[in-house]
């Protein structure tokens, strides 16, 4: 009976556990989805970018299509930095790892502000976008500083 | 006025053409880009794909979060596929370049089958789930059979 409760116990365990890594076939592939959702997500959230700079002309629906796919990509990486990850990164911190409910308010934040983000493309109004590009960049700039290696 | 209208002419179809890659900061972008969307389309539909061959159990609302993200994705590597990347793929056959409709044709398939698919995982209905994945499968094959390298 003793045996049957540990297995048991490992067994419920190992299914905890599971759900971020298991997605992934493996580990290589769940560093290669948080890094391609990243990549996306940086090509789209530049696009707005230049146009909360100055340096593209705005277009409302641009910037909407953009932000909605920034919001989207948004969602993803978390699911690739499940167990076993850490040991084939190259930029990613050990801190993820051993900080992961810190870590995970982090992408938690991310998920917020580009949803406010595309709010504030749906606006229509270039002000609101800017001060929703800014703060979103901030929030990038946050999680970068502490997570990622230069 | 004839090397003006030429410049002109030249002009307009610089701008015709420039679109799909001007989007991206260089070719090597592009490229990443596409990947990056195919392979995390990929990681999804094979999940739904599971679910569809019974190697998973069917669980209907992870169908369709599933789906949702593969018919997000599918609309997008075809902006990657700019002039100019050509020349830096591996995979990517030279006739993707050549036959720009037929290719873009592809791609409009892919995008509208990705649509069922995700239509018919909103229906919490295993049935429909296989149908939709087997003929968006076939509509993935035909594309790589035709512009994939093995």
């Amino acid at each position: 009976m003793k045996l049957a409760t540990s297995l048991a116990i490992a067994a419920a365990a190992c299914a905890l556990a599971a759900p971020a890594s298991a997605q992934f076939a493996k580990p290589e592939d769940a560093v290669k989805y948080r890094q391609s959702a990243l990549f996306i997500m940086a090509q789209h959230f530049g696009r707005v970018g230049a146009m909360a700079s100055g340096r593209a002309p705005y277009d409302a629906k641009v910037a909407t299509e953009n932000a909605e796919i920034v919001a989207e990509m948004a969602k993803l990486p978390w699911a690739g930095f499940g167990p076993g990850t850490d040991k084939i990164s190259q930029r990613a911190k050990p801190e993820i790892w051993t900080e992961q409910a810190k870590f995970k308010e982090h992408n938690e934040k991310l998920v917020a502000e580009t949803g406010k983000l595309l709010a504030a493309a749906k606006t229509n109004n270039l002000d609101n976008l800017k001060t929703a590009f800014g703060s979103t960049a901030a929030t990038c700039k946050g999680c970068h500083d502490a997570y990622r290696k230069d």
